[in-house]
């Protein structure tokens, strides 16, 4: 039995820091690295490049919109076109730091509202599947199960991989609990980990309604923003290993 | 005989369109091309990148501070280790779009005043050369004969060519006539285009106190941001291949 | 019988320039100023605001999304919070150099994919007009009759302004013709004119269909980003002085 | 005897926080409001705008480099007109907010390198000059005795005060000692606030060499980015006003 854990870093910029990327780094088989549009100023980006490869971590473009001020949150009405070179160019941009630390990225992951966009968003979701394509379509991509963007991924012969998310709350077709409903967000470290521990065998979980559902995913997606999210992903990673749960990436580099 | 004709590429952003890059590009055989820190957005650099390739026009990435508000004309004290990964950002992000387009870039050149600088500031130099070294030390750099960049991106084994201007005063000792002073810009096609055919044949050319002196040069620029730059570039290649001087990039992409 | 004629400034951005904004000033009564946000450097707003002082032109704030990359042509779905505050940190800088040219601003006109949504997404419309109000409501806003944007407005106190689009078509029910059909743009500077006279007489103009509709404006949008367009600017303004209508800003500077 | 002590606020961007601007309102007389060009996102500055004016504490524009990625801690080689207008722009912006929040900023003081900057370039300390000077010359400036910027604001007729810092060491001519060279950073609460004090009475403090100088200053510039950095604060505050020493802004708030 095996399962990913992916992971957020280089989410700061410049003289902003934001989430601690050493310590995720000590739990996660993938790394969600951000490239520049969202978050992520070229040090951070190298540091973290550096610090996956040196640990057997997977490295992945976390693609976002053009969109300091907001975080790569805020749903952005881009031209297919448009979208399909930014996401190119923020690609290229990661992968030079991948090159520098000798390795690889293997796999994209969209950020925050693009990420959501790509769920039910054709077109965005379209553009996005023709950048990696472009670029080089022995990259997998990293998405909700059911969403548009993996189907379209799939269809274009990319490598599909589905994720779950160790801290939120599913509804009972399971699709994630609105953030801005009541009990959206998990907080207690063992209750998630025991979740996560789930997860990864295939077994059914619990939904916000108490129902049991069963959602399959080759990777659990942590955070690491927040003290407690450190402590959380912590947690996930202790309680897979001392189950004997193989702990790999997705999508590791080429040796 | 045989010369290199480089143009600065990609210098618009967004709406904002800036010289005539299809003209340049029949002109050219070496195409600097804007990287997105003073300028070109994703969509330009990836037209850039495909005409050049469709051309088989060398590619180089025209790397520059982080400003696009003055253009990468005004000097930034970045730290060193900054600056080599503000470098990095942009290499990677324009070989992205050389790979997309099915190419590879194969040459640096500094914009603006961060080629002024790396002319003389050592740490600056010293930063660039080390972005370039790191992620491929087969990239050739492009610069002024006589400049730290050029020594010192020697010095480290990277492949070094020297560049004249087409439209710039020369003053005795080989340097460039001040923007500012009188004299600074030639103007007449075909006193320029002459001028060239005298620097490609390694002939002596006339300084602005009327003296003679040698500029030795694998490469000669050229601008296209007006319509007199594109006529003056014409003049150039016209009176080059009139000549039978071959046109030739100094670092081809490889086959 | 008077009307207003209104166009977009100061939308160039460092190198990069955009329409003819000395030629427009000689035709509007009012200069609609671009804020930087998508597009607009401090120096060329500052030139569009003493040159619009010198000629007794009113200033207008022409607010838009955090978008150079975009030239705020794309929907940002931002929170409305965020939105107010945007667009206050546009209004008072633009605010700096109307004070310092001696003058002050005097009216609102969003710009591009926001002045779309005003017209009919509540939230956004509240949330510039929530800005306005904060400001200082006396500043008047401008915008198409039947617009979301004109009802919050005049509901909130603020003086409300209609415009009319010299060289785009209507539709039977008084809306614009979508840019992407045929016939949304006119072409011909003595139709037009012809046009803008029958509107400043609040006559009937022709829809595109042929029918006849009443469009009721205080103020005639013309364009000023290609040579074609100044041309029929000054079409239009030749035309309603030879009709003796009297061009007068719909708010005017304070003396 | 009485004293200003003055902070940087507003200085995080968006999703990125920095520092404690809630903490150190409780502490400061006069605010240095980030204006957006190094730091401070519209909603931070407004947010920060609306505290200090229930607060009762002074607003000031700390005008920065348009540098986000270097927190503007970098020389930018600008020409000074260039300046001027970056300066008019960011006073602008933040006067809204001031405005918004029923008061007004009633100061400048540069943020980063171009307080650096302005200390000793004639050209750049002019152009900051020139910019309050045109937008309103009843402005006061903020900065460090002997400073070039202090000297030509007085030339120009500006209200000028001087600045001393509570945390950073002196050298016997009265200059700062430089960041990098050891003991450049007091840390000990209650020895800093002795020394705030001492420079409240204007007494003589003790140099990094241990003689005695005098720092004569109408203000004390004191840190909220680090928790440390908000308990030297409170500790200055502390001392001084058991004291007896009045806390009051040099600019305050017209009533």
């Amino acid at each position: 039995m095996r399962i990913d854990v992916n992971a957020d870093l280089a989410e700061g910029f410049g003289r902003w820091e934001l989430g601690d990327d050493a310590a995720l780094l000590d739990v996660v088989t993938s790394a969600n690295v951000a490239c520049g549009f969202h978050a992520g100023d070229p040090n951070t980006l190298r540091d973290a490049c550096t610090r996956a490869a040196r640990g057997g971590v997977a490295l992945g473009a976390q693609v976002a919109y053009r969109d300091l001020a907001g975080f790569g949150r805020r749903f952005i009405d881009i031209a297919p076109e448009d979208l399909t070179n930014d996401v190119i160019y923020q690609i290229g941009a990661l992968a030079g730091f991948a090159r520098v630390a000798g390795t690889e990225i293997t796999y994209v992951k969209p950020h925050g509202a693009l990420y959501h966009a790509v769920g039910g968003h054709s077109d965005q979701a379209a553009a996005v599947v023709e950048a990696i394509r472009c670029y080089d379509s022995r990259l997998a991509v990293l998405g909700s199960p059911g969403s548009r963007w993996l189907e379209l991924a799939g269809q274009a012969g990319l490598p599909v991989y589905r994720e779950a998310f160790a801290d939120r709350a599913y509804n009972p077709d399971g699709t994630l609990v609105s953030r801005r409903a009541p009990g959206a967000l998990l907080h207690d470290p063992e209750r998630i980990a025991q979740r996560c521990s789930r997860l990864a065998r295939g077994e059914e979980i619990e939904a916000v309604d108490g129902s049991m559902i069963r959602v399959r995913a080759e990777s659990i997606c942590v955070h690491g923003d927040t003290p407690d999210a450190v402590a959380i992903a912590h947690a996930v990673r202790g309680r897979l290993e001392t189950e004997g749960i193989e702990l790999v990436s997705f999508a590791p580099a080429p040796v």
